[in-house]
């Protein structure tokens, strides 16, 4: 993308409104821009990121074996009269009436609507197990909604339902999602730590939320050190097997990590003092076995092996996804701006012509440009007839991880510039090499 | 995807409530669930469609330098209020009290929006021409909702924007819009006829519809018979080249071709009589130009070179993403059920194993499924234990374009059979040379 063409709105001032570093880098940098308290829209660099971080979602949970749909935004009261959760669900709830005086609302959650299709059409075990996932706008009506895209009203999650014969089979879902959901984040630059969580109004006892340390966090977090050297890594894992995705759950839940809505002192007093950490984290994602209870509220049963009818054990599984990037900044920036991971970043890489008309500096960064498309990378270039200085600034604001930097001093002695955005140093090499590190960087991503 | 893995509820009896081709078909191959009146779940295979759908209006859209961005479902009643539309918008627009008692609503469409975006960043000129589109669901609040995704209230459109400095830049963009939706329609298999429109709530003087002849379309037409012969086909464009895309426009919009709406008889009669068609046609897509409509109601304006202020050329451009699933089957269906264009079938293969637990017929499946996700092909297998009879019955009514059967019989003599969905001609071969004539029919997609 040449930067004359595309529409990338950055702000010189600092937004009064935003109080935490993500809501303030995201306006300046021209990711987005407030609609109404709490309802954004995505201006073309954040809606890029959004995508990549949506794609990461649904690649690893297509991995997962789970099996992608999408349910409507609106939804009939009807079901959640069924499961008694609609007098139940706060003024956190949109609700609205319809030309035809019908009670409809924005979906904040899908168990209903699922489960609803799940016992439209599924009669028997030998159709399980069987997770159904979709990736969706949801609307809840916080009562002050800040902080942007972390705590707003209009939001899009990931949200992920698991159908199984037995509590056994729903447990091994379980599993597959948290390490799903641990590839996901870790694809995406993040470290997010699976700690032991209260259920809330979905219901259940066994569940995880993950948390990404940051000082803007809003829980308290308490963990054990030990936890943050733990990596899921490239290694291979069948979602199949019931004892590897256990393995991977005991390996990272073993340690105490908890939210202060779960600490207990006692067991923390166990943890060796030395490794005990308290610290601040963001939640990004939950993931629940809730057994029965929609399924007995709701009827959904299946007939099994035995030829009994029985209620099938359920999960929900969430990410947020365009919370997400909040997150991600709050893990990732600094005085100048956003530090995209590689595996998120709108841009692989920026060119940054330092003398916009100049015959030599225009070709070669033309060169680079094509260079870059022919290796399927994505380049910005700031081909704009600015300064030197702007050009670099908005660079660091909106976090390419690399950059080059192309000037006739430079070329003359056959060499660019390529810089780290997240140690800030540089190298000057021949541009041919500058292209083929890049593409060596991105091909590992 | 092997079926046994997969969510696809087909149903053998034909839904009552569906009145047309697409409503019944869609309902029976497992595309959709109707949640509440004119909205829908899209379940598995629906979802692969839209999304293949909606990925080729990304495509072409970024083809013709228009750049994405995503506004949120709700909007404030406020840039409305402004606008004026908040009271000449009928009871089709969904609206909502939050719970701090802000009128909101529904998105129906986004003029107000991306104007109060394009305004609050934009001053020169030089920032010009800038085209944004966005692809996001909308609300319709229908009276009486019908013919299942056609005419539904949550639906999913592509909306596009375009700002330009005068009246013939905006031109320029609606012809470009004009050759990139020409583009998308015939990717996807259809042909979808410009035909000059009336401008409705909208505005605007200059403004076509794209129809598909369809026996169930809601419009009559009258065109031209040569205008069929026309195809946009395979050539090169530039779209910064106002003569190519006028070019375009003219070849595509000389003929006479008009809805019952804008119909003329005087013109009509122009028209040799041999060459006059009366038919009927389903609505996919829509461009305008509405000059300063809303950027004088709302002060969206720009400095011109000449320095004076002077407000934005715009126009409007959509394309009804979920309704184009229900247009392609009226269009492309036979009484055994849906026949995909290969552009965007939601797997590009069926493997029907007529024998499951033959061990040869088994392995040479396996085979099969592995040779076409290696060729970066996605085959549906069906790998259930169900008789052949049946699985041909899903494969005609999901409408997969190339069937592969594979049974011992043929294997003892080294072949299987590809079957053609739309002419129903089967051909036996050696499975390396199925593989091989299925691929090159995708190249060449």
């Amino acid at each position: 993308m040449r930067l004359s063409r595309y529409f990338l709105p950055v702000l010189k001032e600092t937004p009064a409104e935003a109080q935490i570093a993500s809501h303030r880098l995201m306006l300046r940098a021209g990711m987005i821009k407030q609609a109404s308290a709490g309802i954004y829209s995505w201006l073309p660099l954040g809606y890029k990121i959004l995508k990549k971080i949506e794609t990461i979602v649904h690649e690893e949970q297509v991995r997962a074996g789970h099996i992608p749909m999408l349910m409507p935004t609106l939804q009939s009261a009807d079901l959640w009269k069924e499961s008694g959760r609609y007098d139940a669900y706060g003024p956190e709830m949109l609700r609205i009436r319809d030309r035809q005086d019908r009670d409809m609302l924005y979906g904040p959650t899908n168990e209903e609507m699922i489960t609803d299709i799940f016992r439209s059409y599924v009669r028997s075990y030998k159709d399980l197990p069987l997770t159904l996932y979709h990736i969706q706008w949801k609307f809840r009506d916080e009562i002050r909604p800040r902080f942007g895209v972390m705590r707003g009203r209009e939001f899009l999650m990931k949200d992920g339902y698991n159908f199984d014969l037995t509590k056994e089979d729903a447990l091994h879902a379980y599993n597959r999602h948290l390490v799903s959901y641990l590839r996901s984040y870790e694809r995406m630059g993040l470290q997010a730590i699976p700690m032991r969580a209260d259920s809330g109004p979905i219901g259940g006892d066994d569940t995880h939320e993950f948390l990404v340390l940051a000082e803007t966090g809003e829980s308290e977090v308490f963990y054990d050190a030990e936890i943050t050297d733990l990596k899921f890594g490239d290694r291979e894992i069948d979602y199949d097997s019931v004892e590897q995705c256990q393995g991977v759950l005991e390996e990272f839940t073993s340690r105490y990590a908890r939210t202060d809505e779960t600490h207990d002192e006692a067991v923390w007093a166990d943890v060796p003092e030395d490794r005990r950490r308290v610290a601040r984290g963001i939640e990004v994602g939950q993931i629940f076995y809730f057994g029965t209870k929609y399924s007995e509220a709701m009827n959904a049963v299946v007939q099994g092996p035995d030829g009994k009818q029985a209620p099938v054990h359920m999960g929900s599984h969430g990410i947020g996804v365009s919370r997400l990037l909040g997150a991600i900044i709050e893990a990732n920036h600094d005085d100048k701006g956003i530090i995209w991971p590689e595996g998120v970043t709108p841009f692989h890489v920026g060119i940054v012509n330092i003398k916009s008309g100049d015959a030599e500096a225009d070709a070669a960064c033309e060169d680079l440009y094509k260079s870059f498309v022919k290796l399927g990378l994505e380049p910005l270039y700031d081909d704009r007839n600015e300064r030197a200085g702007g050009k670099f600034a908005t660079m660091d604001l909106i976090g390419l991880p690399w950059r080059v930097t192309v000037g006739p001093r430079g070329l003359k002695n056959g060499v660019v510039e390529l810089t780290s955005r997240r140690t800030g140093e540089s190298e000057e090499l021949p541009p041919e090499e500058a292209v083929a590190k890049i593409a060596a960087i991105y091909a590992g991503v």
